[in-house]
């Protein structure tokens, strides 16, 4: 026979896989590539997990809750919302995979923004599915009335968006939701850093539902926790497709003392705001056209000593800062991305050292 | 509109979910009933648990190595194969997901035997998939013409089988994979138990596939770790469809720190299988007919004071059990499992409480 890939599906023999940022193993890095938070978890985050190892791990023989229903419980508190209406996943990631499993094939569509998180095209991709991109200006204001009159069957919308940090109000979400006829899937991985959320949609809109992830306000992208906030029909529905344990004993145990710990995290995110803010401050004084962002990255579009922009422009300061051991994303394959760099919040002095070595390139 | 599950694709909203064993949140229970490990797993897990937690749990707030490259590292050489064939899972679950979501659809069948794990029904149904049944009757013995004949892309294959506990041989393997057309998955979440395990074939037939899982032998079902291993472009297509971050980070060390340790495993399971080989002679000297298991579970047919057997007479050995707080598994569904009960091998201690209290359920 040939090659065994020859019995996989056609459409998952063609397609290709999510790019992550990328992961260095060695130390030494700046690394503000993949928006992770800079700070350390919760004290409660670490205690809850060495508790709960023990002496001799004895519970880690024992499967996990299925349906993390503790986690639920707490999540579902936290946001004034009924039990019912949470799913937990392994990973936002997991959870939008299972969205786009349940709702959408070849002849329900998957929509999305362009650009915006580059994961939902290849969900979409896994399922042989069809999608309706809504391409963004460069303005990157949300374009209301397209994704309202939009055919998906469930449309994802990234908010605050990435990668440029621009948030959207609830008054144009329920522009959206009053007429959209789909599933509005509202992926709030960035909402703790933004002015507002979508969070009282919820219970508003039987279509509205609000992803949540726990890796970066709350500085645990290493346990893969994120969860969905919807009408209990909707999170039932994701149920039906989710994996019985998804989600891991350490992580549930983990997940539930970071969201019992709110005080910790609102000063890690008021800090990580402020950070932020400055740092914006430092890309104007440059001149370098930069949005308002309202998540814990910073998109910015670099330009050299000459004063000039474009894709060379942004590869050149990429390179630059990578040979430099500073890390951050670079998105070459959209025009509206291609000469910009989106930089992730660190540490006040890892933003020292970003700023110094593009001072540095800029001199170069 | 109608409610908002009316979004969902037709076949999901039909879909009943997999029923998980019961995971009882309270203590006091003799748990007999999921297959996990009586035992703690390797002290060096929760050795390099702690450590890598440390002081501030700052490791967390890093995503996880995507691919869990050290991980695969370990198993390829673990299992003396390349490192291109190794996978791994959230769970070996999360792998049977990716190879039926892969391979499989309405046009390519996913072939099973019946009984065996109830998931892979489950699964295919989620894929909206086809099935191919290959029934077993009440030897139990693998048969091989039907599996080899049968039209199925991928072939799930449980071997150590469930909930018999039956064994198959490499040569009976070898017999199906020299004729049968797809990929030949064999699930061997019992093969640590068992006399024989079908790895060396994985490097002689490129459509064999090995599935295994940490959660029985390895007493970590908590942490959710499984793996494949295959051809590696069999490995290629299933890393097109896995989530890019899978495995947690402290999922990730734990199953580094267990694979390291064979030499506290090998004791783990030798006391396993004397406990199970034990346990089976009482249910023998009981006159009860039970199947020669080659994992940590044991599959028999209670009598009652009678000498009756049957589905109803399970259900009261259930009952009476399960009311002392003995869990252990029944499945009425299917006439080959009904009249029998699965009990997971537990500790001496646990075995003989599952004893005294099957003594008294057939005195009273």
């Amino acid at each position: 026979m040939s090659g065994p890939s020859a019995l996989a599906l056609p459409h998952v023999a063609r397609l290709h896989a999510y790019t992550p940022g990328l992961q260095p193993t060695e130390s030494g890095w700046v690394k503000l590539n993949t928006n992770e938070c800079p700070y350390a978890p919760s004290p409660q985050v670490t205690e809850a997990l060495h508790r709960d190892i023990g002496e001799d791990g004895a519970a880690l023989r024992l499967y996990p809750n299925p349906k993390s229903d503790p986690l639920r419980a707490v999540i579902a508190k936290m946001h004034g919302l009924p039990r019912e209406s949470v799913m937990v996943g392994n990973g936002s990631d997991d959870v939008l995979n299972l969205i786009v499993r349940a709702f959408c094939d070849d002849a329900a569509a998957a929509g999305f923004t362009v650009p915006s998180y580059s994961l939902y095209p290849v969900l979409v991709e896994i399922q042989n599915g069809r999608s309706v991109a809504v391409e963004f200006d460069r303005s990157m204001q949300l374009p209301i009335e397209r994704v309202a009159a939009s055919t998906a069957r469930a449309f994802i919308l990234t908010s605050p968006n990435a990668p440029t940090g621009v948030g959207f109000t609830n008054a144009q979400l329920e522009l959206i939701l009053q007429r959209f006829r789909g599933l509005l899937v509202i992926d709030e991985a960035y909402a703790p850093f933004a002015e507002e959320n979508a969070v009282s949609l919820v219970a508003r809109y039987p279509n509205a539902m609000v992803v949540r992830t726990l890796s970066k306000a709350y500085a645990l992208a290493g346990i893969r926790v994120g969860y969905a906030l919807a009408h209990p029909e909707v999170i039932d529905v994701l149920d039906r497709v989710r994996d019985s344990y998804n989600v891991s004993r350490l992580s549930q145990t983990a997940a539930i003392a970071a969201l019992s710990d709110p005080a910790y995290y609102a000063t890690v995110v008021a800090k990580i705001k402020a950070t932020r803010d400055a740092s914006i401050h430092d890309f104007e004084r440059r001149g370098w056209f930069t949005y308002r962002s309202q998540a814990n990255f910073i998109f910015t579009e670099p330009r050299n000593a000459r004063g000039e922009s474009g894709p060379a422009v942004a590869k050149a300061a990429y390179d630059y800062l990578y040979s430099h051991r500073v890390l951050v994303r670079y998105f070459p394959s959209h025009a509206l991305t291609a000469s910009f760099l989106r930089i992730s919040v660190g540490t006040d002095d890892e933003m020292l050292v970003l700023h110094d070595t593009l001072d540095a390139w800029q001199k170069s």
